[in-house]
């Protein structure tokens, strides 16, 4: 590849996982459309030896696409970091940048130390996600509604409106029980909800969807289908909108939203806090 | 509460989900141990009405507490940000500081526009996550075999090692199409691996984990039991690691480290891509 036509070299460095240092590197990133970029992520980088490694990964890369890559660190070892200043890159250093302020705010210094953010050896913190996990896994697709007493937060909707990754974002991120009902078109044809759903109405969240949206997803599963039809879908669609309109449960229209944007979206609307930070 | 002893507020705002701004915050705040903070999100920061609004919060915040709040922010839009500097805060302001080296570095202006960094309307990107879930959803515990060659990992260990968590987490973060089969002491007493796991031998990768941390996990499902005893745990894990040992087959011990860890740890040692950026 021709030094004009090469991508430009991105890597995200860190000291554990990388992914808060991709998540940052990705949200800057966003911001500049055509522009292109080779990403590498470059994580667990806790010792001299592969600080030197990734400086090296680090120049071959500049050597062979002709271009100064972009470095985004979360080094929070100093020895580590003084290592990758020398690269040759710009590089963007979160945590240099915002320690120094928050040292100065806050009137302490800080512990310098690596790999405190994700909480290692924090039991109680990794056993709630497990058992959020398993609470999700459990109560998924309306497999049991005993367990709708213990939920947080229980998420209604047709077939494929995105019930199921969404409990599972808010179990792994923020550590809740989330349980799901699929509503079908036999469960809201009276306009009125499952007598299994009466009790929680307070904990009920509906998802919703475009159609053709919902259609597109189900041919995936089942092409050709009546329950992938785009006729089927408008009428799941409408009747369950009407539904919880009647029943004044918050929705969500899932369509042109991530996962993410979901649950923060039910989290806010329910008031719902996380059970760990 | 008075002045001295009120914890010091901190406001973790964005336009859309507040997951980045979230992150951001923690690794930082994490870095100042003895300090007691008063955290909270104020996601979809997404109208002039809204950023007035966080500012009465904020402002309410510093004076209740006595104490200067601290704010991360990962607004992009200028007219928001505008609004929320006049905020009596320390401002920690992640676009602002960031965006303006990498536009001079590239050479081009961003568009400074606002929940770019989600991937809204990215079907496939959407698409992928939900196969991927689906995936693993149907492939857990070992409910069947015949999805392992559709397999971009399968991973192996004693039952509670943390296999399901560090599956979903695997399909919701990465894409990755994420198969597990459970251990057992009669899978692995003659030193050899299950006949179904041999095929697939370059795809498998093992979670170990201490025999007090298993057994403690165990005692919390069945309470006194065989399954939960001390004794039985060591075996297990005994057996298994020689096993893994044996086979050559990776693994890490998931004891004291994150699920994210864990995840960011097999990616790195099995050479996996994410599925998505």
């Amino acid at each position: 590849m021709s030094a004009e036509t090469a991508a430009r070299p991105v890597f995200f460095i860190s000291d554990r996982t990388g992914i808060t240092s991709e998540t940052l590197g990705h949200s800057l990133l966003t911001q500049f459309k055509g522009v292109e970029f080779a990403q590498q992520s470059l994580p667990f980088i806790n010792s001299i030896d592969k600080a030197r490694q990734a400086v090296q990964v680090i120049d071959r890369a500049a050597e062979s696409s002709g271009k100064i890559p972009l470095v985004f660190s979360t080094l929070v070892d100093d020895t580590f970091r003084d290592i990758i200043a020398e690269a040759d890159a710009h590089i963007i250093d979160f945590f240099d940048t915002f320690i120094q302020p928050l040292e100065q705010e806050l009137g302490v210094q800080s512990s310098h130390a690596a790999g405190l953010s994700h909480g290692i050896s924090d039991a109680a913190r990794y056993m709630s996600r497990i058992e959020a996990v398993n609470f999700v896994m459990h109560s998924d697709d309306g497999a049991t509604h005993r367990n709708y007493g213990n939920a947080d937060i229980i998420l209604v909707g047709a077939s494929r409106s995105g019930k199921t990754p969404t409990c599972l974002y808010l179990g792994l991120q923020y550590g809740l029980h989330a349980a799901n009902y699929p509503l079908t078109l036999h469960d809201v044809e009276n306009g009125r909800l499952p007598h299994v759903l009466k009790p929680f109405h307070d904990k009920l969240f509906g998802l919703t969807i475009k159609p053709e949206h919902l259609s597109n997803i189900r041919e995936q599963r089942r092409q050709g289908s009546v329950y992938a039809s785009l006729d089927q879908c408008r009428r799941e669609v409408r009747s369950i909108e009407d539904v919880l309109k009647q029943q004044r449960i918050p929705f969500v229209d899932t369509s042109d939203i991530s996962i993410e944007e979901i649950a923060a979206s039910i989290m806010l609307q329910r008031k719902l806090k996380r059970r760990y930070v």
